[in-house]
C-alpha cells in the first residue's frame, strides 16, 4: 500500500467512454474532446484535485460487430469519431506544474523504434511526467485499416508485444548511457559517440539495430500501465506494468485481482509492494444523500442501451444484437455470454437479463458505482486504501464536465481532511505515483550498468 | 503572386539543422530543443514577427554515409539527437492565436490510416492552423530501424507517397460528408450513418476499407506542403504541393525553379498562381553594415566542416571523407560530385574545392546568405517578392535564439512600413496563406459533391 492515496482521471478523446448516452445530458460538453481548451481545463481541474496523473483511453477501429454494421457506433457515438489522444498532452503540460499523462498505445499497431521516440519526445516535452499504457489491439477493422489480412490472435498478439517492449526498452535504458551527451563546446564534442550504442535487436516481429535517435528523457522508460484481465493479459501486467488499471466490478472481484497478480509478481521476482493497483471507481456525488441518488436516476436516463451493446458486443467479440434484450442469460445457450455477465456485472446469484446487464454496464461498464454525500464516497474510497490494499483510483466520468468537478469539489477536500491524500511529492510522475526515480530492480527494462 | 509577403521560420527539433556547429556559438540554446518552454518562446516571436508558421523539418536514421560511421553525427549532432516534431505543436497552439505549423511526416515510414487520424487531431486541436510537409525517407538506416530489409528506392518512394495521399485525401475529404455531425440530443443522433462512407481502397501499397475515425476538422486536409526537387520530386509537388519550399542556391536558380514547377501546374491543369513559393533565406542582420559583416564572421568561424560533410554525405548518400578536402572538385573523377557542386553551390563557373563546398553549404546548406542592415536584407525580400515572384520566404536559422529574434526585431518592422508584409487574415492556415478555405478546384484532392 502506498503511504498516500492516488488519483487518476480515466477518459478518452472521444464523444463517449465508458457512459454510452451521456453525451444527451444536459449541459454535457463530451462533443468538445475535439478541443484544446477543453483539455486543458480538464488538466487544471485535475491538478486542483491533487490527481497524478489524466489517463487517456484509446481504440482503433470501429465497433462493428454489434448488427454487423458500423452504423449504431456512429450515430450513437460509441468511442467513435476518437481523435488521437497524444497530442492534446504537452498543451496540458502547458498549463500545469506536476500533473501526469498517462497515454495508451497499441503494441500490435506500432512499431517500437517509432513509439520510442513519441514517448521520449512526450517525457521531454513534459519534464518527465508521462506514462505509456501499453494495450494490444482486439477490433477487427482495425487490423483491416492498418494493413494486416486479419486481426492478430490473442496470444500472439502478447507474444508481439513482449518483443515489442524488449526493444523499447534497448532503446530507452541501454543505447545512451549515462553522460553520454557532454554538450562540450570547446571540444565540439556534443555526444560522446563511444557512449552511444546499437542495440543490435533481431527478433520474430522485429530487427532494429538502433542506436535510439533521442537522448535520454527525464525518466527515459515512462511510466508503464497495464489492464491486464486474461492469464495472459495478467502475466504481461507481472513482468511489466508499473501501474495496473483494474476493471473489477466488485470490492471481493478486487481483492481477488490484487491477490492473484501480487502472486504472479512475486512468481517474476518482482516486489508486489513496487505495482501501484488503481480500480476504476466512478463516483456519482451530491451535497446530501437525496441530490446524490436524483444525479444518479438523472445520469440512468440517459443511459443509451443500444449503445452500451454496441460497445460491449466489440468487448467480447459476439454480436449481442442477436438476443432478446429481456430474455435471462442463464437460458441462452451460449458459453460467451456467460463471460460478458463474468466481465460486466457483479457476477453474484442475480439472474440477469440482458437488457440488465447493458443497464448495469452503462455507468462506467465494469467498476463500481459509488453514489452519496461527499463523506460517503470519502469512506468508500478510504476503506479501498485502507482496507482492499488499493494504492489509488481510476475516476471514471460519467458527465463531462461534471464527474469530475463535483469529484474535485466535493470529495477531494474530505479525503485531504482525512489525510488520506496528501500532496504529492517528487520531480517526475514515477517518483509520484511509484516513489523511485527509474525502472526498480527486478523488472526487465532496469540496467544498474549505464 | 501572393497580395502580400508570407513568412515561415525553418527549424527543427534538434540541435542542430542546415548549420552545423552553431550550438557551439557562445549564447546559442539549440540544445534545449528538448524543451517545451524553449518551442513557446519560439512560438511568441514568430506570431509577433507576423509568420504564417512555423516549419518543422524531420528526419528519421542517423547520418551515417561519412566514414561509414554514425560516430561524427552524433560528436557533431548532425541533426542527431531529435525529437519528433509534431508533439510540441499544441503547446505552441496554446501561447498563440494564429501561427500555424508545418509538420514534417515520411510516407515511407508511416501508415495512411494511422497518419490520417494524426494530422486531423492536430487539425482539430489547433483550430485549422497545421500543415503536412510530405517527404520521402532517403537515409538507410531509418529503413534498417523501420524493418526495411533496405531503403526504398527514389521512384518507388515517389509511387508509394502517390497511393498514400490517395488514401488521406478519401479518409480526410470523401469518408465523412458536411453535416454528417448532428449532434442530436432529442433524436439521440450524434452522427448520421448515411453521411459517413467506407473508402474501400484496394491498392499496391495499402488497403483500407475506412471509414475514417475522426470527425472532419476545420481544414479536413491540413496545407500540403512540400519541396520535391528532383524531376520526379518536382512532378509531384506540381501534383499535391499548395505551398513549396525551394532550396535554391542563388536568384536565378529561384527563377528558374518557379519557373519549371509553374509549367509543370500548368500539364497538371492546376493555376499557377494557387500554388505558394517560398525560397530559403539565411539573414544576419545588424544595426550597421558593420555589425552585420562582424557577425556574419563569426557565424562562419563556428561552423563545423566536417560536420557539414557528414550531412552532405547524408544528403547526396555519397561517402565525402574519401575525397581529400582541399582537391579541387572538377579533377574528381566521380559524377556523383558534380551533383554536389549544384545543389549545394552557386553552381556558376567558380572552381571548388571540397572544404570550400562545405564552407558555403555550412550556413543554410543550399538557401543564399543575406548580409546587411535591416533596410538592406528587406530590400532583398522585397526584390523577390515583386520581382521573382515568390509568395514568401522560408528563414532559416543560424543561432538559436538569435536569427529569428534579429529578423523579428530589425527587419519585420522595415517590412511592415514597406507595406510588404501586411496583417494575415482568415481563420485557418489555408485562408491565411493560400487565400481559400478547403482544397482549390483542380486539386485530386479537392471534393466538390460533399
Amino acid at each position: 500500500m502506498s503511504e498516500r492515496l492516488h488519483l487518476n482521471l480515466f477518459t478518452m478523446s472521444s464523444v463517449e467512454h465508458v457512459t454510452v448516452g451521456s453525451w444527451r445530458y444536459p449541459g454535457d460538453q463530451s462533443q468538445r474532446y475535439r478541443d484544446r481548451e477543453y483539455w486543458t481545463e480538464v488538466a487544471r481541474t485535475a491538478e486542483r484535485g491533487g490527481f497524478d496523473a489524466v489517463f487517456f483511453a484509446d481504440v482503433r477501429g470501429i465497433y462493428d460487430v454489434y448488427g454487423d454494421s458500423a452504423d449504431p457506433a456512429l450515430e450513437r457515438a460509441v468511442q467513435t469519431p476518437s481523435n488521437d489522444p497524444a497530442y492534446v498532452v504537452p498543451a496540458m503540460a502547458e498549463v500545469t506544474d506536476d500533473l501526469g499523462f498517462a497515454v495508451t498505445k497499441s503494441t500490435s499497431y506500432n512499431h517500437p523504434y517509432q513509439l520510442a521516440r513519441e514517448f521520449s519526445t512526450l517525457d521531454h516535452l513534459t519534464d518527465g511526467r508521462v506514462a505509456f499504457n501499453i494495450v494490444t489491439s482486439y477490433l477487427e477493422s482495425a487490423a483491416a485499416n492498418l494493413g494486416l489480412e486479419e486481426r492478430i490472435d490473442h496470444d500472439e498478439r502478447y507474444d508481439r508485444a513482449e518483443e515489442f517492449m524488449e526493444v523499447c526498452y534497448a532503446l530507452w535504458e541501454d543505447s545512451w548511457a549515462d553522460g553520454a551527451v557532454e554538450r562540450d563546446a570547446t571540444a565540439g564534442r556534443f555526444t560522446d559517440p563511444a557512449k552511444v550504442q546499437q542495440i543490435g535487436h533481431e527478433g520474430t516481429y522485429f530487427d532494429v539495430p538502433g542506436p535510439h535517435g533521442c537522448e535520454p528523457s527525464p525518466q527515459r522508460t515512462p511510466v508503464l500501465y497495464q489492464a491486464g484481465s486474461s492469464d495472459r493479459g495478467r502475466e504481461f501486467a507481472a513482468k511489466h506494468a508499473e501501474a495496473v488499471f483494474l476493471s473489477q466490478p466488485s470490492e471481493s472481484a478486487i481483492t481477488d485481482y490484487i491477490t492473484d497478480l501480487e502472486s504472479r509478481l512475486a512468481d517474476h521476482g518482482r516486489d508486489p509492494d513496487s505495482v501501484a493497483f488503481f480500480p476504476g471507481l466512478v463516483p456519482i456525488v451530491g451535497e446530501t444523500e437525496e441530490l446524490a441518488a436524483e444525479k444518479y436516476e438523472s445520469y440512468v436516463d440517459a443511459i443509451d442501451t443500444e449503445g452500451v451493446l454496441t460497445l460491449l458486443s466489440g468487448f467480447v467479440d459476439m454480436d449481442l444484437s442477436t438476443l432478446d434484450p429481456d430474455q435471462r442469460i442463464e437460458h441462452i445457450e451460449t458459453e460467451a455470454i456467460q463471460g460478458v455477465v463474468n466481465a460486466f456485472t457483479t457476477n453474484d446469484d442475480r439472474e440477469w437479463t440482458v437488457r440488465e446487464v447493458a443497464e448495469f454496464a452503462g455507468l462506467g461498464t465494469t467498476s463500481p458505482v459509488v453514489v452519496g454525500t461527499p463523506e460517503e464516497v470519502a469512506d468508500t474510497i478510504e476503506s479501498w486504501y485502507r482496507d482492499l490494499g488499493v494504492d489509488g483510483v481510476n475516476v471514471k466520468e460519467v458527465v463531462r464536465p461534471g464527474t469530475l468537478e463535483d469529484f474535485v469539489d466535493l470529495v477531494v477536500p474530505e479525503l485531504r481532511e482525512r489525510g488520506v491524500l496528501e500532496p504529492l511529492t517528487g520531480e517526475t510522475l514515477r517518483e509520484r505515483t511509484c516513489g523511485q526515480r527509474g525502472l526498480p530492480a527486478g523488472h526487465p527494462g532496469h540496467n544498474d550498468e549505464r
